[in-house]
């Protein structure tokens, strides 16, 4: 007997028919006699219509109203996934964030978890019963009803699991699991068995939008054993996601090709090359509240430097108009920018060992003519940036490059 | 200074144009120095469309997890209300019945008020803000969100009125007061400035639909002061719904001729004259959750006895069905019923001290032939239960019998 946290996202939620094939299979895993715990998310569509409610009402909603508003969504499945249980017979019990309760700082639309109270879960699934818990929501020291911020119901179910101890936190979503490339781009694409956190957590900072980075990272934090798998199939062991000590296997040197194209290109040319240059461009950036990734400065000649960020393609406008505005402050020569770029980037701890990871991927894009444009590497990957047109191009040659079509 | 609490019905509350109008509304108490505590209702038909996917899951969805799913209907409009209220320059702060917190009993779907806290609002309004409360559901012991049936939002306001010990109880509706009868059916009826609580009383449980009875039963026993006023005009006083001690105005004789179209008439006839023979029918009835409303058994003669009573329209094919049964146990001779019938009532604290109302009541009917099938009569009240086709005829002639188009 096991302890399993299942959570089930918005599309697998999404009406009264997939909520009732949610509780046919939370009936399987408590027929083979394991206690199940079960988050939840809006139904597909609900967050999105109170978001629209509360933008009639207000361009800018308050927060804690809004907070107020969108845990309903969440609040709405875990009754109906209950009565969907207990209609064919399973004892079961809803808890929102607040019931349970998952305690949270006060920064509303993006709370933080800060502890969960497992008692009254316990004595449920003692009881036998199966526990359904709103995810994406809590409650702070006040008592006002906070959210984690989209995607958050992922962070839920891993907190309740390491909270609880659980044997295994599974991930039900519309993907049968981790990929090492996206499969409409690379069809040779595979589905890998296991992949360690800081591999999950580089793919999903790189745009594979499988899991939300934190809860990645709160499993890697908590050690809570974390698997992926399709809600739409019965089959399949889904991909697992493991401390890499863990793992007995033989590691590949590379796990996955991420991708990203939502991506933008900005560059200060011909900047006075003088120390706290790089703080008075990105400082003005950062409070517009612009995210910046990748950061390249290059080698200054004759007095002046060049400075090249990226940012998202949503904020390329916004971030041109701010460096238009700092150019002339610091006396720098031009601002350039570029949006049809995007991130390719190879990932796996194998690299750790391997030397030789980079230039083989260098040679791998120059063999087809790829040009690469700004480089960015940490332990366990390696991204460029390239015009997006060679996207699709560059994701299948270094998912052949480095052998990922190959069954390990 | 004063301590308002006001109600706002689903109509009220409809879509975001009209929350703001509330939010509107209530910035004019709120500026005229007055401290305000909202109540308000789900948007309408949110808690029908929330039944609608209970029962998409389940015919007899699990009455906790009902309570769960439809509590959310009234915490989505006190967030919005307080994203309106702020959006005009007014401090405001939504609370759940949970965040209140309003202790219920733990029946599900139809909880009652045990108490309700009153600290955290009173810290609020003291501090300039508007207090805004979602209407219709609390919390039990157990923490377990309740709700208090449909209408409950009423009773909450109510409820919380008597807590905060407010000057007043507003609650708005989509009429503009209680009037003397049904202005679509008596044209000449009249807006009363004033009514008691027991003639309110029963004009809400003969079939007037203004204010739910729990609510005003509350108000009465807490002595608090509650005024019905439209949510669609600017102007006017609706109606205040007052003790009648507290009354100084020359009361009345009859202050309003309510009617009920949903009525339908069932007799056994030929009953053996014993003891407990009513008993056994009318429990047969109400085990299977009807309501009976007048009751009247007639003078038994040679050995038998007829009783009839009187059920909602809807509840007709299913109490003959049990009638049926109930005769071939006592050895009734028949079953007759009848759900062409309705019930036309006359209305008055003042009839207390005006002996001669029935009279002249039954006379006025007469009159215009119209027969009288059953009476009812309380200390305030007497109704008549009459062939249905006679409803807007009996209305109009009563309210002149009594002279309710003069104005006091």
């Amino acid at each position: 007997m096991a302890l399993i946290v299942q959570k089930y996202g918005g599309t697998s939620v999404g009406n009264p028919e997939r909520i009732k094939n949610v509780a046919r299979r939370v009936a399987k895993f408590h027929a083979q006699g394991h206690q199940v715990v079960v988050v939840v998310s809006a139904m597909s569509g609900e967050t999105n219509r109170l978001i629209a409610l509360a933008k009639e009402i207000s361009a800018e909603p308050d927060p804690r109203e809004l907070d107020q508003v969108c845990a309903t969504g969440e609040q709405v499945t875990i009754g109906l996934l209950s009565m969907a249980l207990k209609e064919i017979g399973l004892p079961a019990r809803s808890y929102t964030g607040g019931q349970v309760k998952v305690l949270t700082d006060s920064v509303f639309t993006k709370a933080r978890i800060l502890s969960i109270d497992d008692a009254n879960l316990r004595l449920d699934l003692d009881a036998g019963m199966v526990v359904v818990v709103a995810g994406f929501q809590g409650v702070d020291a006040d008592g006002n009803i906070t959210t984690l911020g989209r995607g958050g119901s992922d962070t839920s179910a891993v907190a309740l699991a390491a909270a609880l101890k659980a044997d295994e936190c599974q991930i039900y979503t519309d993907v049968d699991g981790v990929y090492t490339a996206d499969p409409r781009i690379v069809p040779e694409a595979r589905k890998l068995d296991a992949i360690t956190f800081e591999e999950m957590l580089e793919m999903a900072s790189l745009g594979s939008k499988v899991l939300q980075i934190r809860s990645v990272e709160f499993a890697g934090k908590y050690k809570v054993k974390l698997r992926v798998l399709s809600s739409f199939e019965d089959e399949g062991e889904g991909t697992l996601i493991t401390a890499e000590e863990e793992s007995n296997m033989e590691q590949p040197i590379i796990s996955g090709i991420a991708h990203n194209r939502d991506e933008a290109k900005l560059t200060m040319l011909g900047v006075p090359d003088e120390p706290g240059i790089a703080y008075r461009i990105l400082s003005a950036i950062a409070e517009a509240n612009i995210d910046v990734d990748i950061i390249v400065q290059n080698v200054g000649h004759d007095g002046s430097t060049d400075l090249s960020f990226t940012v998202n393609r949503g904020d390329f406008a916004k971030a041109q108009g701010i460096l238009e505005k700092v150019k002339t402050e610091l006396g720098a020569r031009q601002v350039a920018g570029d949006n049809r770029i995007c991130k390719v980037s190879a990932v796996g701890v194998g690299m750790r060992s391997h030397p030789g990871v980079a230039s083989k991927m260098f040679k791998a894009l120059a063999d087809e003519g790829i040009n690469i444009q700004m480089i960015s590497t940490s332990e366990i990957k390696i991204s460029v940036i390239i015009e997006e047109k060679y996207l699709e191009l560059a994701a299948r040659v270094l998912h052949n490059t480095f052998g990922l079509d190959q069954a390990v």
